[in-house]
């Protein structure tokens, strides 16, 4: 049973100890190495991923091949094809450990199991999915309003220990510039 | 009372007519005129909107001046700026009538009032947010995917009413183009 999955529950909602091992009985925790798949494009969606530890990406290929990454999730943040999970379609997307993690995941029918045994559950979900829209909301804002170094400096600034922990190319890729494009802001801020 | 909204709500929900009577209670029903500001930037934000009929769009302005539509909600669709409706803060964004609109909308503590009261209404909410997180995460990824006359090409095929509806110079801003640039691109695709 994960006690940090718990802390993180109490956030949002009252659960006793009882109660939480019912809820947890729902999840499975999986052990993830550095570079694992959890999800590939073309797979059948059907798992919410939650990370305990470390960190997962999101990316999908594009027509040269190249991954591009479109989200990172560190501790405590979920992650899945969203669109395609809710219908049970394919996934259009990857999801890869970008460090050795330790992830909860839920299948879809026992999320909606879950959902209908505790209904509290709906308010701490809603909660999730609330943030992660205001998340991207912003997001979106961003792309329109910085240019790409200004976005760097913003993530910069903002989560120092996000870009420390994210290896450059990643970041490279996730920002939309070439890994030699960011050395040289990174230069360029040194100097 | 709005008949709009109870068909609404009973995609996602059972309620019944007494109960509806119960929950509407906690909403406003405003008549915007085309241009009209629901939210100003800097302003408390308050309330969450939800378009009954016509078509609202959320913007910023650029240190230019000009201003960047973000974001548009047609029927059945809702906004606000969810990171600050949450954190009752100012708003960062602007939220304008583009045509003559009815618009319902409820206020922080009444949405607060009302999920406790009707805890089913946390199962719509999250499913409210669970789409718009979905779409977001979709369109950061065309974001990444798309050239800007892809993109365009993208909306026109897919959402061939919303292109048609929408005053052209507020989607070349949308889409981050010049409307110049737009035109282009249409003409192209005509010859």
């Amino acid at each position: 049973m994960s006690v940090i999955f718990k802390k993180h529950l109490e956030k949002f909602v009252s659960i006793d100890g009882v109660t939480y091992q019912e809820v947890f009985a729902f999840f499975e925790i999986i052990l993830v190495k550095k570079k694992e798949n959890l999800m590939e494009e073309g797979e059948f969606c059907n798992f919410h991923f939650f990370v305990e530890q470390g960190c997962i990406r999101k990316f999908f290929l594009k027509d040269t091949g190249v991954e591009q990454t479109t989200e990172f999730a560190l501790e405590h943040w979920w992650m899945t094809d969203t669109f395609a999970f809710e219908r049970q379609e394919q996934s259009t997307f990857y999801i890869q450990a970008v460090e050795r993690s330790v992830v909860l995941r839920i299948s879809h029918d026992n999320r909606e199991a879950l959902l209908k045994k505790f209904p509290f559950m709906e308010h701490y979900f809603r909660m999730v999915y609330q943030r992660a829209y205001a998340a991207a909301e912003r997001r979106i804002r961003f792309l329109y309003e910085f240019s790409r170094e200004e976005l760097y400096l913003h993530f910069a600034n903002n989560y120092p220990q996000f870009i420390q922990r994210i290896p450059q190319y990643l970041l490279a890729s996730f920002l939309g510039f070439t890994p030699e494009y960011l050395s040289e802001i990174r230069n360029k801020l040194r100097s």
